[in-house]
């Protein structure tokens, strides 16, 4: 039996994933124990390689050495594995749908592409180069391909702005006045959602975009999640999200 | 009360769309009455357009005015609903989220961009425009902002045979010797890919893509999945969608 195989839970990670953040979030919620296991994401473990073949991507949750993979599904398999505490979805089968709906909705909107433009304002040959491997460390989703990379020209940043205010207005119109996406209950949206707080600040420094103006119905969601132990303990201090950018922006020589 | 707000079920949808169709079968494992209104995706209906305000797209499976979008949340919402009978989910919760990836990963990788390079086969100026156009006409997912139709150059068709091959196999790594891709119960994963598969005749008919060859398990494994009734009355006969393709390719001058 390989190593790790024969644990309990464990979570395959790499401390400044979103997506990670999100398993991290969903098992402190349901109080579950498990073992983390930060990965190298330029020498991805055995482990990981042969947990996630398909996409060979962190985050995946080895149950007694069955492995689930892609965030959002882990979620709803923690849910569903522990059925008895803090429900992440609803019981009511509509309101399961809203809430699948718009964590999809998260899955596929607020997509790191766009963050990426908000980090670089010029079009310099590097960027490109840099964009990938950005992407490669930290495992978001570039819709296969590099969907936008194309589009990185020197208008890129503001054309992010653009549509990260979209993606906040339509959110906040969802969210309302309640207290989370669900109404009273914390559930899978915020969790969806939440993890990607961690980087307005970066935003804010690198591409002049005011969160606190632009959403600020977002950003008091945002602190109340931070108030939830789970949350607080699973995201980093945006401090550190921010140093990771400019750690990246200073290796791969971008302004 | 706006028209068919008051109706039980109704099934706002497209005749070819393997989204929609992914909705008519689910609809009918369940024995489930309702109403099936075929949109116009060129003059999109009120009722619509007011039901998905966030994409504007069908399906929407609207429950005593209430709008459920996306189809492979509609699926798990038909499934949530109507749980006494035929379940397309598995009890188990591991055996679920084995489910939802592979639905998932069709969702994700037997996307029609790479099919509407199959169709066409050189780089004409128009072409872009057409497959903008296809993809309004089908609502096919083209990731947002029309992922590789920059890539649209003289090799995209080989480039798309090429990737549909691979996502045949990993596909039929899957299935394996199965009778269904959950073992004996048709469920999730048969109900997301099985729609596309009335396009193989199209695929075969315009890019010289034999799936009899490639890909025979998945050959063997639709047929069984048409001897259902619920599939074979829910999808178009291929021929029927090689029409539907030609009468595009005619509409746009594509050769």
């Amino acid at each position: 039996m390989a190593e790790g195989e024969n644990k309990g839970l464990v979570l395959l990670d790499f401390w400044v994933s979103p997506f990670g953040q999100r398993c991290r979030i969903a098992l402190a919620e349901k109080g579950v124990e498990y073992e983390y296991r930060e990965e190298n994401l330029r020498d991805k473990s055995p482990l990981l390689l042969k947990s996630n073949p398909v996409h060979k991507k962190i985050p995946v949750l080895i149950d007694h050495g069955m492995p689930v993979c892609e965030s959002l599904n882990i979620v709803q398999y923690i849910d569903e594995k522990w059925p008895d505490r803090a429900p992440l979805l609803p019981a009511n089968p509509y309101a399961r749908a809203q809430a699948r709906f718009w964590a999809d909705l998260v899955e596929k909107k607020v997509h790191p592409p766009s963050a990426f433009h908000l980090f670089v304002s010029c079009a310099a040959p590097g960027e490109a180069h840099f964009l990938r491997k950005f992407t490669y460390c930290i495992r978001f989703q570039m819709y296969e391909s590099g969907t936008k990379l194309w589009k990185l020209k020197g208008e890129a940043q503001e054309e992010a702005k653009k549509e990260f205010i979209e993606i906040f207005k339509l959110l906040e119109g969802e969210l309302g006045d309640k207290k989370y996406f669900g109404g009273e209950t914390f559930g899978l949206v915020d969790i969806a959602l939440v993890p990607f707080t961690a980087w307005f600040y970066s935003y804010e420094a690198c591409a002049n975009l005011s969160t606190e103006k632009e959403a600020p119905k977002l950003v008091s969601w945002a602190k109340r999640c931070r108030e939830r132990e789970s949350v607080s303990k699973s995201l980093p201090d945006p401090l550190k999200v921010y140093e990771f950018v400019c750690f990246l922006k200073k290796v791969y020589g971008i302004e």
